[in-house]
């Protein structure tokens, strides 16, 4: 129930408590409670203030020194969360000394209910890698329901290797914790045959036999990669700002107004860098969302067209040469207030024949939640990250997204790069994608009925960067023999704006008496590119990028 | 010595001869003879008109039954050839009796010398392919005249296993033979660290290490892959007819009108699909050249638009739709008069970003002869095919060139593809290159010196379509260990117009006592996409497109 740009009012919140109790942090506790902020932000109309109270508390977590109890105050509800052990034998610390140690150099502390705990070794190791950092000196328990994945009696028991001692009674924000509302609790409800790869934010996927059914996925079961809550909008309220930086005067648009532009509609494949994550963590493990093969879905975006937008903002083909990227900035925000944001290379986005939209019908229906309503960008051929929900703000820039999901994360690394060495400066941010394929049915380890001594797969093959695949084999002998798929569904002569992905399906002789069988994939696309044939050579710390061959185990009845 | 477009030069003459001589073609041999053609041709003022008339020749022998008496007249030099034995015990067979297998149904038979053969055994492991079939009932000297590399013991021995009979030595055509001049006669001279892979036509490249000094590869060794023999042409007669298919009035231009041009100029590399053969055919044998991993090169070309010409020549944006491809024709002609020929997807040609160049100039000198004296077409990230060289017509059309090489060469297939089972329909002719990299320094199998416990080893990287180069992977432990190389030579910033390669250095260190080792490369380029491991699984019968990881042996001291 966000109706306004939420960075705005967070940034209006923090911009009021940093003013007030900037000298003295330490009564926030006291002075922010449910009524004056009802009362300074009556304004915003927000029904759900929580989400708003945990961005902005996450902002002066990093503001303040002493912010423990500053703000979940009474806005909030209980909530059931696993309880950590006393450990009397343990030291006691205090807030402030715990909020001296937030580097390598001095050490780095976080608390989780009333537990100290000295991670500094641990931060290499952390799945979702620096962004642990913003808890340093600091309680992780308002991160931690922003990201439940670490709500989970695994994750606790890796926590309590860290124990190194008890908070002081005095400063044990627990009612905090407690009392700390589900930001989620507003989000849309999911088709049951989604799998989450987690639930808070949501990730989820369908089975892979049930995506290769159609060419156009349905947009229930379409998969959802969500990094943080979803925002709710109203349509009504709806801005989108659109700025060229060097000149002065930003074009906002209503939903309504962008409506007006000419409707253009590209069918396309998006697909997450982390699709498949799941057969690369087998060889080594990765960090990231545990992805099986059906992160991506492909679907008709209907919307306006970004080149028609940006020249409608004033930007025209001879000043191009002055920028170098278009970046996306979303309403959905973490908990520091900054919003998701990403950015592509601006030929991209000013080429005809580049097909970016902003659209806000999916297949034909109005954009679902999930998916980025009321609109999101479709940047056809690009890695999923760049395809923006939630869309609030459009900059032609010099400079790429400095969002960390541009900057430190969604980069490929050689397999020798590990958390110790990592620089995500040496590394471009994914944009096209590379060819890729995967069978779906049968499924990995199901039983198989052999018919006139043949059984028969399918699955889908895609390439980024507006390729056409131009051949899918398919062996179940380990690559002595490949057969050449079928296309089932397939555009052709749509190169370079090949944008869909292409369904196949493959009949493979089974020799008589073939208890079981391993089945392999790979593509081949218009520029002759194909996939490598294992993922140890293109294993990468964070687990994207998993082209290798798709191999499935099958028995045969 | 050509100073006309030759296609033009050969129409006229097929349609005197077939004129004058289509109901009695066998009286050709008495009509056509030096002195005639002189007579008839003189305006053309063909100084060599021995290729004019093997041109002729060919086109005449798919025009005539029985044509072998019909061209080679007394114009032509003596020429020492191989000489095929008699076999008395073997029949006698007419021109007549031969012209009539030309099929697998009826046998394919050609004859050569006075020796005749049943070939239909032999179609299908053809080195050339299909192209035999231009012989099919009828003498092979011809064409073996322009492939020289038939002209061995080797070949004769395997043409030998064919013989069937003798032919008539009333139709025997020795003389004819005998006296067919060399078409290569007017070969440029080249450079001596050209390492031939075939010297008639000329295909050669550099030794690996060699290459890889400088950024911009010297003229002198930069490969050369030419399919037919060089033509010779005066630049004061060159013209360059550009056709929009449905419009009349083709456009024109001399060299000079094609200079008035806005002069642009673009620092392409341009690689031959066969690049790296020698590696695949170690795995299978392969047909086609024997190219190491130099058949590529860089170089800075320079000449007008492609896109400015079309738009002087009447071609408009509104009607892109209606055109889908831009085909070349050349001036280098086969034995049946057809041009050299190929054709790329016209987006390519029109998009600014397409970079398309019609050059006169490389590395800032005039076109060298091997290299398309006057003019050749670049088309940058697309494989050396389609850069069609003695560039003699550009079409606007709305099919693809249905050149021999754009339609039965130059297209990958999957590794269970053979001779046999092959449907050059069913795939793409290869446009954008795979992404690939080579080590070059040390050579492969020499001795290096190992100081202070490591080698250096260089290399090239390079990915069609404008994707740049953002990763080298080196390991000389069999893919335990990857180093990262450093980039020594690097356009960054240019993606998606990205055309030239990357030059690389890496260290690697070097375990005490270690006698040998085998290095492998692997590169990235910008869609993340990666080489294959091995040429066991991109294998394809016509060895285009080896771009599996790189390895080399070496010796160390």
């Amino acid at each position: 129930m966000f109706n306004r740009n939420l960075r705005k009012l967070v940034r209006e919140i923090n911009s009021w408590i940093s003013s007030k109790f900037v000298n003295e942090p330490t009564r926030c506790s006291e002075i922010i409670t449910k009524d004056i902020y009802n009362r300074k932000f009556s304004k915003y109309k927000i029904q759900n203030k929580i989400t708003a109270l945990a961005a902005a508390a996450g902002y002066l977590s990093l503001t303040f020194q002493d912010k423990r109890h500053v703000i979940y105050a009474d806005t909030v509800q209980q909530q059931d969360l696993p309880k950590i052990p006393l450990k009397p034998e343990l030291p006691i610390y205090t807030t402030d000394e715990v909020s001296k140690h937030i580097t390598k150099d001095t050490r780095i502390w976080v608390t989780f209910q009333h537990g100290v705990y000295d991670i500094t070794d641990f931060v290499h190791e952390h799945p979702g890698g620096d962004q642990i950092l913003m808890a340093a000196g600091n309680a992780v328990d308002p991160f931690w329901m922003l990201y439940s994945i670490h709500l989970n009696s695994h994750v606790l028991n890796i926590l309590e290797r860290y124990r190194i001692g008890n908070l002081d009674p005095k400063d044990d924000h627990k009612d905090v914790v407690r009392d700390m509302s589900d930001p989620f609790a507003n989000e849309p409800s999911r088709h049951p045959i989604l799998k989450p790869a987690s639930k808070k934010p949501f990730n989820a996927e369908a089975p892979e036999n049930i995506l290769v059914q159609s060419f156009l996925t349905p947009n229930e079961i379409f998969y959802v990669r969500n990094h943080l809550p979803v925002p709710d909008i109203d349509p009504k309220d709806y801005t989108l700002e659109i700025e060229i930086e060097g000149k002065s005067g930003n074009l906002t648009l209503s939903l309504e107004e962008l409506k007006q532009f000419p409707k253009h509609s590209v069918t396309a494949t998006v697909m997450c860098a982390g699709n498949r994550r799941s057969e690369m963590h087998k060889v080594k493990p990765v960090k990231g969302l545990n992805w099986g093969a059906a992160a991506l879905g492909n679907a008709t975006w209907t919307g306006a067209s970004l080149r028609e937008v940006l020249e409608k903002a004033g930007l025209s083909e001879h000043e191009l040469d002055k920028y170098e990227h278009i970046q996306f900035e979303a309403y959905d925000t973490d908990t520091t207030g900054s919003p998701y944001g990403a950015s592509i290379p601006i030929w991209k986005g000013v080429d005809k024949r580049g097909d970016v939209i902003l659209a806000y019908e999916m297949n034909g229906e109005t954009l679902p939640k999930d998916h980025g309503f009321p609109v999101r960008v479709i940047v056809p051929g690009v890695v999923g990250a760049r395809n923006v929900k939630w869309l609030a703000k459009v900059i032609v820039s010099s400079t790429e997204s400095q969002s960390h999901w541009q900057q430190k994360d969604y980069k490929g690394f050689s397999p020798s790069t590990d958390w110790n060495n990592v620089d995500y400066s040496k590394s471009p941010s994914i944009q096209e994608l590379p060819v890729t394929s995967a069978i779906c049915q049968p499924m990995n380890n199901s039983t198989v009925e052999v018919k006139g001594g043949k059984i028969t797969a399918k699955g889908y093959a895609w390439s980024g960067g507006g390729q056409e695949i131009v051949r899918v084999d398919v062996s179940c002998d380990g690559g002595k023999t490949w057969h050449v798929a079928e296309f089932d569904y397939h555009e052709s002569k749509k190169y370079p704006r090949h944008w869909s992905w292409t369904l196949w399906s493959c009949e493979l002789p089974v020799p008589k008496g073939t208890e079981n069988m391993e089945i392999i994939v790979k593509a081949v696309d218009s520029s002759y590119n194909t996939q490598p044939e294992s993922f140890e050579n293109i294993w990468n710390l964070r687990g994207v990028l998993n082209n290798a061959y798709h191999k499935i185990y099958v028995n045969l009845k």
